[in-house]
């Protein structure tokens, strides 16, 4: 509905990214400040009304809370709206889908999405595991890693596929990876036999098979589509935007392998966009886990259930293949900088859709999805993006 | 302009609130579940679209995160939008806007606003001063407790009155709270002297001048103003919501007594509701501390600068004086459990509105005022509501 009347449309007019690195001496707030002046430069604006700012491990790991209005006064900009919003490790994607309402809703003419994430400042497997039920999954001892490695598991055991099946999704990533300058693996040349041979972290899950602890922050600015040619010659379009959740905790759902949230909210998603996912050219996925990656194309229905992997295997994900995924190196090989994933992601999504992804470009890109996961699969976010 | 539209008006036609409590045996969403269910009932519908859930402290409290689709799984509403938002003490209001934004922005038909908290589970001050600036004042010591001190302290020096004059903040918030059976100090008598002899935590602020430690929950349904009747008779409309922000540390604003955030939005909110304060029947004001509730009935023009004391002192505050303020008992009495409190306080509203508020209620009252104050007020939501 939203999306059908024209003046709720909104368009991504600015974007704004800084390169992942393993651990950087700036501050949260210097690093969703620079992000932000960045997307406002490319947007040719020195304000925006509003700023919704995602991350998710900042309590424990800088002991800060309240990171939006933060963020608004380091940057200069007093006075504006700045709340901050949080999914787990969905939270980039909660930031943009927070933009969007304020656009739609017409409270905010321009409105800034700002994600940003300091993992190097302590130890974060144990503040993300917090993303699980305190009360019976991380007190008996689960952590996101140990999740992912269940799931991986039952698909091996269900399918008869191997451990070996999903490398092609990490050397997919550190492929592209090469050639993005904001990637955290950029020039690093990954062959199979690396992946093969990295150690086992949580079997069956290996090293290669799990995005890194880094350190990052990604900015987009928002308006109504109607207006968008004011700010920039090439805006980008938020077609749908769905959120979805799951029952919880994987022990709770019927098929664990089946990721309900991931179908329902991309479903909803592509009705919202009136488009089919056919139509997608290319899929910024959740590649957390090589098994996330997977058990998503399935979900979304690009491929038959036990036939993810394959899609990696036979090369189709490549940028060259029929649905190329993780264009600039995914959370694999860009780097997983939780609560701003999403948002470079969504700024990767606004380079290929304009033809200004250089060596990473997907030919005759005009359609792109994104889908961000939450926890174990519990919260899902699908935005469908077009020119 | 969002409001100016019938299309994109919102109202509220379900409340829900438990009793607020010292220390609680629940889990948070067994607690978030519970209001969830109470407010979905009292709107006569058993799903809601989209859930947004306030929550400040449960990363250290009780190690938990992504605690939107926590409650949304427990309350057995698998499927549905669920996120969680925050703006540090002002959470509540947080939550509130966004369920706002998802009805005016068309993305949800009924969604959800919840508030939950728990402070009983562990060391709440600490977790409390990260709404302040880990790197300059936290580091050195800042708490919400120390700069609340420090913003009393420069007014009694400015404007030469006593400690003693803030007392009937309390001492008002204290006899509302006796008639409010879910209010943290319901049925205790409290005497000025009571406030005067009590002891000093951080010169000049005494214990009465802070609000309480506890738990609590409180849950509103939204939905569009055009479809209201259809789910209640008694729907209370949202007039205006606006959010602004300060320098976020009080050290960095010309004059910390005037809170500008809250004149900002104040302002705001009023416009878009197109009444001026003087149509204020009602505020619920966020005396989280007595100093805070006298600046901000300065801010918001009720009282000339240094002499918002007055208001309280002369009586004006109570059920029946001119501007009732804190009608359930307040921040400072009915509790302040952060992420809950201005949940809490728009049910109160509610009841208010529709003249159901029993020994509390506040005569001829059509439009009531909320204010919420994130950190040292560099986080500011006003929001305005009518029949």
């Amino acid at each position: 509905m939203s999306t059908g009347d024209p003046l709720r449309g909104v368009s991504i007019v600015g974007i704004g990214q800084i390169p992942v690195q393993k651990a950087t001496n700036q501050s949260l707030k210097e690093m969703g400040s620079q992000v932000l002046h960045l997307a406002m430069e490319d947007a040719s604006v020195d304000r925006v009304d509003a700023l919704f700012v995602g991350n998710m491990l900042a309590d424990e790991l800088q002991g800060q809370k309240h990171i939006a209005t933060l963020i608004a006064s380091e940057a200069g900009l007093r006075g504006i709206e700045a709340l901050q919003v949080r999914a787990a490790t969905a939270t980039g994607a909660a930031a943009l889908r927070m933009a969007y309402f304020a656009v739609a809703s017409g409270e905010a003419r321009l409105a800034a999405a700002v994600g940003v994430e300091k993992m190097s400042g302590g130890l974060a497997t144990p503040a993300l595991a917090k993303a699980l039920d305190a009360k019976t999954e991380t007190a008996v001892g689960a952590t996101l890693l140990s999740q992912n490695a269940r799931l991986m598991q039952m698909y091996i055991d269900r399918y008869g596929v191997s451990a070996d099946d999903f490398n092609f999704f990490s050397l997919n990533a550190h492929r592209n990876a090469r050639t993005n300058p904001n990637a955290l693996f950029k020039d690093k040349k990954i062959f199979e036999s690396v992946i093969r041979n990295s150690p086992v972290i949580s079997p069956p899950l290996r090293l290669y098979d799990a995005s890194p602890v880094c350190d990052g922050a990604a900015a987009v600015i928002l308006t109504r589509s109607n207006e968008a040619r004011a700010y920039t010659d090439h805006p980008v379009k938020i077609l749908g935007s769905s959120v979805a959740t799951d029952w919880f905790r994987i022990d709770d759902r019927d098929d664990p392998l089946y990721l309900f949230a991931a179908a329902h909210s991309a479903h909803e998603a592509f009705r919202k966009a009136n488009v089919h996912r056919n139509d997608v050219d290319f899929f910024e996925v959740h590649d957390a886990f090589s098994i996330m990656a997977c058990l998503l194309l399935e979900a979304v229905g690009f491929a038959e259930r036990g036939e993810g992997w394959r899609m990696a295997a036979d090369h189709k994900i490549t940028l060259r293949g029929p649905l190329p995924v993780a264009t600039f190196g995914g959370l694999k090989a860009r780097g997983h900088p939780i609560g701003a994933t999403a948002l470079y992601q969504t700024c990767e999504i606004v380079l290929q859709l304009t033809e200004r992804a250089g060596r990473n470009q997907v030919k005759n890109a005009e359609l792109a999805l994104l889908q961000s996961v939450g926890g174990a699969a519990s919260t899902l976010l699908t935005h469908i993006f077009g020119v």
